[in-house]
Order: structure tokens, then C-alpha cells, then sequence
């Protein structure tokens, strides 16, 4: 979805790299994360600070190969190697259906998928808290307390595109990735923002035991790009000269919005499915009021005699994600929102057209 | 150590990304490893024959960030989920300190450190074969045999500036990197070539779940990398006009003999140090005799009141891996032999000096 804005963009997010650069594991042996390109770590905070989703300050910067390694890296600087059971993960249900099949396909006996967060009994967790949320779109606070209990925030949707930014997030391990925020998921790129030095120091460990750093081509490339995003906004309001301003945010604004009037308008013509109410806030980025767009859809079958709304929509050509895979009923489906163009009219006259 | 060559190679290994390019995480979703850049894919096949060290043909591709990434995909998929007992994982002594670290970080049910392969009992296993070997640089072939025991060979090293190719290695999964062939750490991008599909397909799902696929522009780049060596020697040979070409197996070869004559030279000098023997043999490619230049030194002291060599070494400002890190004797430590030069001079001078 994002490409037709990068093509936009002219050189603004081009990269060169010549055969002998960055050839090194390291990129700065001084930092508790050693193979953080220094480039990257500047423009991460420099984009937060400009969006103001979320608290840099006091915070290490750590970068992971997309976000799901500094998920994994989180659950094993979180859980001590020496207790008696694994950590038990959760996550308030509908949950990302990666969630679960990361913890558990290794079978690691430092933790364990523990299932749906309001069903969990204990005082010692990680509690996943993805917001707004992924499949459903929600916001989402940790729904769990206790002196031993941790928590780790997936803000990969915490972006003016889909959300009203309502408030700086400051919490102990937030996670973001470019795949979300620009659209760059081929470079594998994601950050982690983590207050204490210990925990920072375990979660690169993870990622120098699990593949020996991170890609400097790609951190570059996404420094460049974060770069691109910054200066669309910061040039422009200085009445920089010479070129013309793109801003990434009011683009992906604008095609959610779009996209989600579509959907909403299709989904009644069929009158068989309903979505998430749309909700709406002040967004401090914009400075006005804004409805949530949620990357995702969430929608559900109404037919009686539907009851797994993933088969119904395959046997016409519609492939979704059943809800069963997110912990919640299957007559909910996670559809996504960032398809190309095309891939997207098609399926909204696809859907349209169901009774 | 590689950096100087590609400084002469201009342009051949540059490569430029637009804002736009390669968003998506698939590559090409009608190969098992639906993440592979087609381009890099074609490049280590083409090396490989130029080269004659691995066969590809009826081989699978796969691509890792990293080959650490690789080496923990093969344990997953060699490691059959619903087992009583954790797979041993071993290997002959002095090995790679990173086998035991990254088998066990996460404390995998599925796979777990059996120590030295020599000493290993047993028919049920993953034999861990790394030649030429780190730390040693020695030769080496499976020591075990059984039906249910498999073998994943790390090919690391594999390559005419270390070693004589005298063979076209056909193992069933094998592990090579750029950060040993062509220098090129940073890009953090291994390959693994593997004859069974459905080890194949498992090694993928283990890189999906752990990272979903690897960074595009580090492939991107890798191919660039991979075309640039292998045109250095195509195109001279067809006697192509015009511009100069760099022969980067050529340039490491002498790199490395002059090293390790230097090595030698100096521990001769000191009196107290002994190195593993020379060895050489007839290499396929150069069409030459060629001796063994090992990309790490491996390396004893006989000072019969030093017990601890890395310490002593340590005392000394010079920074080595101990041989306890390896299972072996801890007088022995492993240097690395690719550092840059300034620093391999140093450490030349100074070791020259002990007595």
C-alpha cells in the first residue's frame, strides 16, 4: 500500500552502498546494543519525538531482524534460566496468532504460551499487550498486576495512519517496526525501546546468540527512510525551498480512510458481516480529531448458519485468517488492510457481492 | 582484511535501493523458501560452480540471516517434535564455542548440547562437522555412523583462500557464509544448500517463525557481492576488454600466506609457541598446489608454567579465545587471522616479543 508514496519519493530514500562499507559485526562497541548503527538509533528517536507516540528519553535503542526477534529476545531476557517452571506468555484474547506459535515452537524451557490473559491465574507472566491491537484494532492496557509480573508492549500500530496518538507511551519494553510504520517489511527491521540496562543488555545477548546482529544494509536503508518520513514533516515546517514536501502519515491516513469507508460500505451492502465500531479522539500528532483505522479488519459473519467465516469466504475466493488462530470464535476473520491497491478493490467487490 | 580489496573493485559491488523497492516480505512464493531473492539464489549457485567446492544441482537454496541462523533452522528441523528425549547434539573436539551456546540458550525439549561427538554414545544424534574447522582449521569428516544420526556440515571456511578445494562436498545440508567468503560480516547473510525438500520446507518454517524471512537488501546486496567475485574470474576468462578485474580469491590467498608465514615467523621467534602443522594439496580450482591458511590460528604454548594461555596472553594486550571455550586444553587459544591489518601487525610485534 505504501509503495505508490515511495515511488513519490524520488531519492529522498534511496540508499547507495558501496562493495567495501559496513563490512564489520560491529557498529559500536561502546553501546550495550553493539551492533546498533548509530545512524539508525538517531532517527528512531528523532521520529518519536516528532510523532509523540512514544518516550525515548532515559531509553536504550535496540534493533532486531523485524520485530518478532526482539519479541522473542524480550521473552528471554524477561524469563530467569534457573526457575523451577517456563514463564507463562499472555495475552488478552483475540491475540496475534503469532504470539503463541513464537513462544512454543521451540519448546524452550525458559517459557510457555499460558493462553488468554483474562483466563490466566498467577503472579508470575509476561503479558503481551498489543495496541491498537492485532487482529481487532483495539486499544489495549495490561490487563494483569502483580509485583512479579512483566509486561511487554507490541506498538507496531501506534502510528498516526491508523490511530489517534493520544498519549506519549512510556513504558519498561515497547516494541515498533518499519514493516508497520513505512510499509518496509523486506528489510526485516524492528526496534525495541527498554528502559532498564539489564534487560537491554539480556535482549542483545539474544540477538548475538540467535544470529550475531542485524543487517547494517537494512538498518541503514531504514535510517534512511525514518530520515525521509522526519524530514517530510520538520523541512516543510521550516518552509524549506527547492522540493516538494511528502508526508507519509497524512497519505497512509488517507488511504485508511478510504479503505475503511469500502469496507464499511460493503460490509452493509451484504448485509451478512459487521466490523468493529469505529471510534475516534484527539490525536496530538494532527492536532485534530481522528477515527481509528485499524491495519487490520475484524470482521464477523452474521449468517446463522455460517459458523466458520473463514471457509465461507475461501469458497469465494476471499482468503482471511480465522479467528480460531487469534484464540476467538471462527466466525470472526482478521482481514488485512494494507494490500496493494488492486488485491484490495478486488476483494471489496468480492465481498460486496455476498448474501 | 577483505575491506582493501573491495575498495579496488569500484562500482562492480555497489549497490543502489530505490525508497520503493523490494517492500514485500515474499520473494517468490513458488520456492520452499518463499523469502530468497531469485537473483541470490542464481549468484551462489553460479559461485559454487565456478568454484567447485559444493554441489547445487538438485539442491534447495535457502537463505539465513547469517549462518547461525541456519545452523538453529537445522536443528529444528532434524529434531522431531513429539521425542522423550531432547536430540544430541554434538561435535569433535576442539569445536566452535558457539555450538554449545546457541544449542542451549533457549533451552530447547527439542535439541540439547551433548558435548565432544568422540566421546558420544549413542545412534540418535545431529553431528556438527565444520571444515576446514574452527577453531583448528583442521580437515574434517563425520566420526559417527548410524541410521538415525544425521550430520549438518558448516562449510564455513570451505573456500581457496584458506584451503585447497579437493572436492565438490554433495553432504545433505551444508552451511556457508558471506562473512567467511567474501569478508562481508555486516550483511549478516548465510546460505545453507540442502538436497531433502522436506528439511528444507522446516528450516524455512524455523526462519519464518523466528524472523519471517531475511533482510531483502542484504540478499540484494550479497548477489552483487557473489557476481563481482564470480565475474572477476568469468569475465577475465573469456578475456572481456575494458576494465580491470579483481580476483578476490587470489587477493585472500596471498593475504593469507603472507599472514600466516608472519605467524610462523613469530612463534618461531618467541620460542614458546607451536602451531598445527602445515598440510597442502592439490586445489581443483587454482589447478595448483596449495596449502591450508586457516582464517583462525590455533595456537599452544608450551611455557610449561603457563596453564592458562589466553591469560597469560591477556597480560600481555593480546586478546585470544581460550581453548576451554572450544572443550579443549585451555593452552591452547584461538586467534583470528582476518583482523585488519594495523591490528594484525600489532599483534605480530607483540607476540614475537614473549619469551
Amino acid at each position: 500500500m505504501f509503495e505508490a508514496f515511495w515511488r513519490e519519493t524520488g531519492d529522498a530514500a534511496e540508499i547507495v552502498i558501496p562493495g567495501w562499507q559496513t563490512m564489520s559485526y560491529f557498529s559500536d562497541v561502546t553501546n550495550v546494543c553493539w551492533f546498533l548503527e548509530p545512524g539508525f538509533d538517531h532517527e528512531v528517536r528523532r521520529l518519536h519525538r516528532l510523532v509523540g507516540n512514544a518516550a525515548v528519553d532515559g531509553y536504550h535503542v535496540l534493533v532486531g531482524t523485524g520485530s518478532t526477534q526482539l519479541f522473542m529476545a524480550a521473552l528471554y531476557a524477561l524469563s530467569p534460566p534457573g526457575a523451577d517452571e517456563p514463564m507463562s506468555v499472555v495475552s488478552t484474547a483475540p491475540y496475534y496468532s503469532s504470539y503463541p506459535a513464537v513462544t512454543d515452537f521451540l519448546q524452550s524451557g525458559l517459557f510457555k504460551w499460558a493462553g488468554d490473559a483474562n483466563a490466566f491465574n498467577g503472579d508470575t507472566y509476561i503479558e503481551l499487550v498489543c495496541s491498537p491491537n492485532n487482529p481487532d484494532g483495539s486499544i489495549r492496557e495490561a490487563v494483569l498486576a502483580s509485583e512479579t509480573g512483566k509486561a511487554v508492549h507490541d506498538l507496531a500500530y501506534y502510528w498516526p495512519q491508523y490511530t489517534p496518538i493520544t498519549r506519549r507511551a512510556d513504558h519498561d519494553i515497547m516494541l515498533f517496526t518499519v514493516s508497520k510504520s513505512t510499509g518496509h517489511a523486506g528489510t526485516r527491521i524492528g526496534w525495541a525501546l527498554v528502559k532498564d540496562r539489564g534487560i537491554a543488555q539480556k535482549m542483545t545477548k539474544f540477538i548475538e546468540l540467535n544470529t550475531i546482529g542485524v543487517s547494517k544494509d537494512s538498518q541503514l536503508r531504514a535510517a534512511k527512510v525514518l530520515k525521509a518520513v522526519s524530514d517530510g514533516y520538520e523541512l516543510a515546517a521550516e518552509g524549506k525551498q527547492g522540493h516538494h514536501h511528502h508526508r507519509l502519515f497524512d497519505f497512509g491516513r488517507r488511504k485508511m480512510v478510504e479503505r475503511w469507508s469500502m469496507l464499511r460500505e460493503a460490509a452493509a451492502a451484504s448485509g451478512i458481516f459487521s466490523l468493529p465500531e469505529e471510534t475516534s479522539d484527539y490525536c496530538n500528532f494532527t492536532k485534530e480529531m481522528a477515527a481509528t483505522n485499524p491495519a487490520f479488519a475484524w470482521l464477523r459473519c452474521d449468517r446463522e448458519d455460517v459458523e466458520d467465516c473463514a471457509s465461507f469466504l475461501r469458497t469465494h475466493k476471499i482468503l482471511t485468517r480465522s479467528g480460531s488462530q487469534f484464540g476467538a470464535d471462527p466466525r470472526y476473520v482478521r482481514v488485512s488492510m494494507l494490500d496493494r491497491d488492486e488485491a484490495y478493490d478486488i476483494f471489496i467487490k468480492r465481498l460486496a457481492s455476498l448474501k
